[in-house]
């Protein structure tokens, strides 16, 4: 799998194209256009226009698909909305051009696109104690740039094609805020850099930053989709004794293993609630639990299976329901807890290039990953393989 | 105020009794019944039996009034009511025999009980991440001892009388666990001692230790009873930069001060949400909030109120309303983080005899809290200080 594309990914894509002939202007490519919710991706040319102060234009050389782009291409919430759009927010790509006031990028760099920029400067920037920048931060209603308020992607007749997730991956080009684009080490591989965008780095950096997961520690992740297997990859590489992942999906197990979960639990083979289960098998119940599953009856589950006193229930899924937080107050007197983690954490710009060359040295299983690879051209089976919950990440080339 | 009493406080009771003559005895003694919700206390002699193993019988000098107090005898919750029933969980005393088995207490000792004990062998209490002991950890259900689920009271013809949050104060001779019962100096005021045993060591404590606030921290406060002024005192003494009071009870306010409250918002009078205002007040919001209402609307406000990012807030009210948490599992994407906070997080056996000493050595203002002392015959008026929102903290002497 995925050898046909080998030549192609390593940042040879550096010699592929002559910014000196595109910098400054419009860039006429193809991108994969989502023109309504559900409705299949077309793959047609659009203009991309330069990178305007403190923007920077790359060219895509891998993207990768999430679940945040399912939902987005689904609508499934009516105010994210904005139609015709340019999705994707994994990627991996090469600096094309960049605008006035950009000192940190330069053309040929090697780069990850953030959906969780870190302009630097703000208050919350300055601090170490959050990611969450006051003017890059995810944002699911954000379509145009901040700058200006309009869109960089238009149709061939003009109408502006609107972006997504501070990123807009799924296309040849892309213009990006530079708080959003990530050097790194132009040694590493670049396709697999892709991971790092979004999946990977949330899942690992929830078990070592936002948990601190110990050698030692035992973990329970409920929903073992990428960014569940990439969370079990964290606690694996930190030394947790046990590791326990709960699917209902039976077929997710064998991917399981590889990422290091120790015991498998399906709610639906059990005789008493999950956590009920998972305080027997652990004496007390485990010292984490991650929630990735977007549904506040798992996280009850969740929050229950940990140790009384001490657990960490850390949440990841996205919970698209209204519904609130299935917790009395008086049950956090029991010492358990409960956080939210966007982005495993990172401050992207400033951690995720040490992130990177620990990811290819550290021996973490990024390739574990990437179960499909396909041309971009075939973008709509992409989706489709995530639908049926056959791949974890595909890796779609340009 | 308080001369009266200031001989009877010191410690000089030790005097008062000849323990030689009662270990291994029943003691008759007397003692403040609550003999149903809302019933008039009734001073009456009862019989206090000799402490078993692993346990204390401990000759009360003074003793104070929490809300605890006050919302069982009211039955507030019906599963709690187990009449009549000896309540009071803030107290302080001596020593007056020792069960067997019990080494770290001897006749004599100045000692102050603890409603959340602590045994020191199970898990919990071997982990330094948690004050909640498996065994002896705060248990409003609870009203006989562990040992053999007897309780140690009785009436003069025989009758059961019922024990209380691992203590029952409000008599002059009460036996409890040697897991809540904790030594200290003995050279420290004793009466003070009695507030260490629950409202202002909760309080300190959840600055202290539950937040951690730092020089220069940024604090916000809902509810000034005395676990309120108590947070503002530890606040103060850390260094808070801004300590913002909010409570409807305007004559709050200037006990407020004393403590080191710096801002008083009375939501009456606001024109907008108070968070909203705090917001404003502190250009994006406050680093600690502490809620010690016990109301969901006001833990919404103590939520709403921290900075995005890294804001904490401490729940220290006791909700006694069956509605869930007020958040959406989305809003903990915001990086705003949610805890509960038993005992301010002390270790009591291991941590209050040097809590102790530093309130005494290091300016924390234990005074200010005593608004009031009467003799033990006056507990009835006691009460009614304390429903009218009079008195933070009124000392019964015995």
């Amino acid at each position: 799998m995925g050898s046909l594309f080998e030549d192609s990914a390593n940042g040879n894509h550096a010699n592929g194209f002559n910014p000196s002939d595109t910098a400054g202007k419009v860039i006429t490519c193809k991108a994969a256009v989502a023109w309504g919710p559900k409705e299949p991706f077309v793959i047609e040319e659009v203009k991309v226009d330069p990178p305007q102060t403190m923007e920077v234009r790359i060219k895509v050389v891998c993207t990768s698909i999430c679940h945040t782009d399912l939902s987005a291409w689904m609508g499934e919430n009516e105010m994210q909305r904005a139609f015709p759009r340019i999705l994707g927010h994994e990627a991996a790509g090469i600096v094309e051009s960049v605008g006035g006031g950009v000192n940190d990028l330069r053309t040929g760099d090697h780069v990850v696109p953030i959906f969780n920029g870190e302009c630097g400067d703000c208050n919350n920037c300055s601090s170490n104690k959050t990611n969450l920048c006051n003017k890059y931060r995810v944002n699911p209603f954000k379509s145009v740039m901040v700058s200006d308020g309009k869109p960089r992607f238009s149709t061939g007749d003009g109408k502006p094609i609107y972006h997504f997730l501070n990123t807009s991956t799924f296309t040849e080009y892309t213009v990006l805020d530079s708080a959003c684009v990530v050097k790194i080490n132009p040694n590493v591989p670049l396709k697999k850099m892709s991971l790092l965008s979004c999946g990977v780095s949330t899942g690992v950096g929830a078990a070592w930053n936002t948990a601190n997961v110990q050698n030692g520690s035992t973990v329970a992740i409920f929903g073992l989709g990428a960014v569940g297997l990439a969370v079990a990859e964290g606690a694996r590489v930190r030394g947790a004794s046990r590791i326990l992942g709960i699917d209902i999906n039976p077929e997710k197990f064998s991917k399981g293993k590889e990422m290091g979960i120790t015991d498998f639990i399906n709610p639906n083979e059990c005789k008493k609630p999950v956590h009920e289960e998972i305080l027997e098998m652990t004496g007390g119940g485990v010292d984490y639990s991650f929630e990735c599953a977007g549904n506040v009856d798992v996280l009850r589950e969740a929050f229950l299976c940990t140790h009384d006193g001490w657990g960490l229930t850390v949440i990841l899924g996205i919970h698209q329901s209204p519904r609130m937080l299935p917790f009395h107050p008086m049950e956090l007197f029991n010492g358990r807890r409960l956080v939210g983690c966007v982005f495993g954490d990172f401050k992207g710009k400033t951690q995720l290039p040490d992130f990177a060359d620990k990811c290819i040295q550290g021996g973490l299983n990024l390739d574990g990953f990437i179960t499909h690879e396909l041309p971009f051209s075939k973008i709509n089976e992409a989706f489709q393989l995530l639908v049926d919950g056959k791949s974890l990440r595909c890796l779609l080339h340009l």
